[in-house]
């Protein structure tokens, strides 16, 4: 793969290249592809820019995780393709756990991801916990095997952060109380519907602008916003892509 | 695969399912599963639904390639996975051949592909020819493994269907004074931009109702449209995207 940094398109070319080679590798699903390409048309409509509402709801999500007791990073194959170590090091940055959590789960998958996850956690100071490889608790509503959780991590958690999540999950989460922040880039999904607070943005480039944030707020002691109006963001980002429609 | 065709998604879930078993059968690629998925989202702002501008297109391509006097049908994997029997069936009912056309050309998916149409069209009557296998000719202006076309067929043509088609090889085709006619979900792609008629609907979808106005028009001896505008149809598509986006 060689497309040169100075490519218009280079992100997305790469982004696409890191997929085609998770889903070699064994731990994507074929779902997981025409997942990403979906994500693809919904960015294309953003014009493969962070847009200013995506830019307030990453600087809330910094604010909620920082401030969260017990916060969960949760990882599925996409994310793992797209950004394992930068979610290994805002795992870090946050001193909280990643958990593993996959929509067509077999324990090929999990036992490849977590290689990918614990190579990178152990290489962190303080070191990351990566948690997933077996969970024990479920949650209500959603199908069986795409309903799991660790009893040590999403299960007992008061935040989680769950980029590209399904919308059962998503709705399972929030029925059990948790505060829930998705990163989807189609306004319209059920999981960007039903979360908490939403990030409409493109993975690889929001992770490291949510770094800089989760630093920053911590640094400044930044309170998270109790008026935040997670419907009045989405809208935001759907009209921005109404906007960009009239190209 | 057991989705029952009363479930409102049964359409979309069916195609994404042959699309997998066509990564697994060889003649697709990962990016061909990719570029679904880019589809998925644009029917999705379509409403998984016929526009109105898409069905004045539909009608208007059945015109072009009833009058056409040597049209062409291009096929992909994509096209394979999802309509090759119907394809073939629309390539008899014209008279005209069908052309192999591959982004990502190998010999192994030209010979699945031509193995799976070759069985359509020998069985249809009167028979039809398949192209593409060996391509002698060149399309200008597009990087040689992809700008391929058959003597016998696309470089012959005057009017050439090329759905879910590159947008270098369309706007090539244009180039050799083709009338080319795309079945493109993205009304702001360069594909459906270049193309001389573009029908921004689904393939499953706008293949039966292609296939109907096909015979219509012939029985009813309908004209083209001589003042067709393209861009207008196009502009009517993004329309009904938008109006979407407000849900």
């Amino acid at each position: 793969m060689d497309v040169p940094e100075s490519h218009p398109r280079h992100r997305s070319l790469m982004a696409r290249h890191r997929l085609e080679e998770a889903l070699s590798a064994g731990y994507l699903s074929r779902a997981g592809l025409i997942a990403h390409g979906r994500g693809e048309a919904f960015d294309y409509l953003l014009g493969e820019t962070t847009s200013a509402p995506a830019r307030v709801a990453i600087r809330e999500t910094a604010r909620w995780l920082v401030h969260a007791k017990q916060p969960v990073l949760s990882i599925n194959g996409n994310v793992t393709a797209l950004v394992a170590e930068e979610y290994v090091e805002l795992a870090r940055t946050l001193g909280c756990p990643v958990e593993i959590n996959l929509f067509y789960r077999t324990e090929e998958r999990i036992r490849l991801i977590d290689e990918i996850l614990q190579g990178y956690a152990a290489a962190a100071r303080p070191q990351v916990t990566i948690l997933g490889q077996e969970p024990t608790m479920a949650i209500p509503g959603v199908e069986s095997q795409r309903g799991r959780m660790d009893a040590a991590g999403m299960a007992k958690a008061d935040v989680v952060l769950v980029p590209l999540e399904d919308g059962d999950r998503c709705e399972g989460l929030v029925g059990l109380g948790k505060r829930v922040i998705s990163i989807d880039l189609n306004p319209m999904s059920r999981t960007a519907q039903s979360a908490h607070l939403t990030i409409v943005d493109e993975l690889t480039r929001c992770i490291a602008l949510l770094r800089a944030d989760v630093t920053a707020v911590a640094e400044a002691h930044e309170e998270p916003d109790p008026g935040w109006d997670n419907a009045a963001n989405l809208r935001a980002s759907k009209a921005v892509m109404k906007e960009n429609l009239d190209w």
